[in-house]
């Protein structure tokens, strides 16, 4: 009996990815991608699974429809969650999985050999997760007569501006976001364990809503209090919460993988001036950089109108200050194409999706208020509908 | 003020692995290391945080003490979590992140070039997470004096044998899967949504004992039902639990980054009578491998003494039954040295730690009962505490 396929997205959506990928192959001059990176897998077939702790890949040919390949365990999930027909999916053998003696890559090309595919212009992602240097150096030996290229971020670009039905998955995941702040502002307090405070974090994360359940985001919570805070990506510790500090949560719901990233900050106690300084500046700031946020302007300026107003109530950030979000698997959320920084000249087009990421991050202490939203021709869609303010507790 | 230290691990545990994985070097051939696998990083000098998105290292020089190599706002927390003083640990300018003009590898290459480190041969970690083939290329192009070789398990291989300390966090790791496989048996129930299931799962997981918090594992709760089932890595939906499916819960739990795994099968209602089949085999056949599972034994004779109780019950499994466990990051808790399978003659020895993954995906169901283990010169210590049985729900 064939497994039942359960899709996420309608067959045209999935065939107007696959042509506008291609598209950009042969602006590139590849006619072929493999394609290791799992967010852009499953955004080209749908297929998901934690299967990308060994080599995988979907196949695009620019003449034809893609393939599947990856472990020979894993081609039920792709049976069940990829549009790819049966004959499209090409397992390899356990033995290749961590093996000392030969590396799943030797089975890849064998595949792409017998497809007398193995001359081609062939693009890899140099820089993706999960793209080894062994990998690439495994395919080079045995694909001499390919012409193998970097095409990194060809099809994270691709996915930079959403289609409607991916942006009712991230208004899912922005609700998902709510719950788990609206939780955290329920349930925190002096001298409860900060991984107490998390569980609540994750089971708001996952149970969802009523009408929808929530996915694993990409990132665990990143919930820094006290001097702990000027690190923006430690995660927890069993220390009861205390009074006096600041506690930035970084976390985003997740829906069908698609993220909707949201921070913010909350003192118990009474907060020190320097967190009711960070809060105008960073409110200010974001105010400033959402009003230029719009079709048109490009990433540099919403990043310069927001670090302007920093700057002039004098804090100094040295980090960009956002980047695209959409489907994504660990260890990252972001697309990692456009960043919002000085130096880069994208222009921003309807749709297209970002996190804000207005994060201070201080000798001894940290403040996050931030914002996820989408591009129109008018002001922003801010995701999220959680209050923009540091919240005390008092 | 300096940031707090909070390590994890008493200085001579550090001193000792700096030292074991120096000789390994020195056998190699190799003098100096570029450590960029995060379980590796964090074995080495305590380094930890979720900042693996991003490109990142240790350096370890076959003659003196590591560096830590990162982002710039990553630095604060190499200052609270690793034991290098300030002067070893080198940040690298946020414009390198993410960048279509410059890699943060030529970044590192300046720092061993500044450092007269440029002519030395120098292991990397060529098949690990997240050294990128994009990392590897620019090396090569920064590095052109230096003899750049794989070293891409060298630092795994030390960390088979566990300390007392590690045995200590392990066994904490345990009784918090034991805590999250009684949650599940608690809660479990026709008709209550996956996800919410897998909620409770989290907050098991994360809220863990009285006496200490949980860590979040490297991998989220893989939970088919049903058909489903039959795909090992599939994670959880929002559809409710059905009364005549079986569901297979492979988790883990996790203690200062130190992994438990243990795999469970439920069943709601009445089992049919390959589950009941499955049950036999699986128990007989890890029984005996467990028995002669010891020091001294190789991993091929423990997947034998299972292969062969499970091939006399007419069950046919393609792929390894199991690996070696510790401290690690996702995308795996697996520590990618050995495999219980046919062909790998690695001998057993005391405090190494294995997941025995007897797990079986057939068609269209599956089945999970394993049981995470130490070797000593005697029987297995089992670390878990949970009843080793299909558990059926009526």
């Amino acid at each position: 009996m064939p497994l039942p396929k359960k899709l996420r997205f309608p067959q045209d959506e999935f065939d107007r990815r696959q042509t506008k990928t291609k598209a950009a192959m042969q602006a590139a001059g590849l006619d072929l991608l493999i394609v290791s990176d799992p967010s852009n897998m499953n955004w080209l077939t749908g297929y998901d699974g934690w299967s990308f702790y060994v080599h995988q890949a979907v196949v695009l040919p620019v003449d034809d429809d893609p393939l599947w390949w990856g472990r020979g365990q894993d081609a039920n999930g792709a049976r069940i969650t990829a549009w790819l027909p049966e004959e499209r999916l090409h397992p390899y053998p356990d033995h290749f999985v961590q093996s000392e003696a030969c590396h799943p890559m030797q089975h890849l090309a064998s595949v792409l050999r017998a497809r007398g595919w193995d001359r081609r212009r062939i693009g890899v992602e140099m820089d993706n997760y999960y793209f080894s240097a062994a990998a690439y150096r495994t395919l080079l030996a045995e694909l001499p007569n390919a012409r193998i290229e970097d095409a990194k971020s060809l099809v994270n670009w691709q996915r930079a501006v959403k289609s409607e039905a991916e942006l009712v998955y991230m208004r899912r995941a922005a609700r998902v976001v709510d719950a788990m702040h609206a939780r955290i502002r329920e349930v925190m307090a002096p001298g409860i364990r900060k991984c107490d405070l998390v569980a609540e974090i994750q089971d708001a994360a996952i149970r969802g809503t009523a009408d929808f359940g929530g996915d694993y985001a990409a990132i665990v919570p990143l919930v820094a209090s006290g001097p702990e805070a000027s690190a923006p990506h430690l995660t927890w510790t069993d220390e009861p919460l205390r009074d006096g500090e600041g506690t930035f949560f970084e976390i985003a719901g997740c829906y069908h993988r698609y993220h909707c990233p949201l921070s913010r900050t909350i003192f118990l106690g009474k907060p020190d001036q320097r967190f009711l300084d960070a809060e105008k500046a960073v409110l200010e700031g974001m105010a400033a950089g959402l009003d230029v946020a719009r079709a048109g302007t490009t990433c540099e300026e919403v990043a310069g109108a927001f670090f302007s107003v920093l700057r002039r109530h004098g804090f100094e950030k040295d980090n960009r200050t956002g980047y695209p979000i959409g489907i994504s698997y660990p260890p990252d959320w972001g697309e990692r194409t456009m960043s919002l920084r000085a130096g880069d000249r994208s222009v921003l087009e309807p749709n297209m999706t970002f996190h804000f990421m207005t994060g201070l991050w201080m000798d001894d202490w940290g403040f996050e208020i931030t914002e996820s939203f989408v591009i129109t021709d008018g002001a922003p869609e801010i995701l999220a509908n959680t209050p923009r303010a540091l919240l005390v507790k008092d």
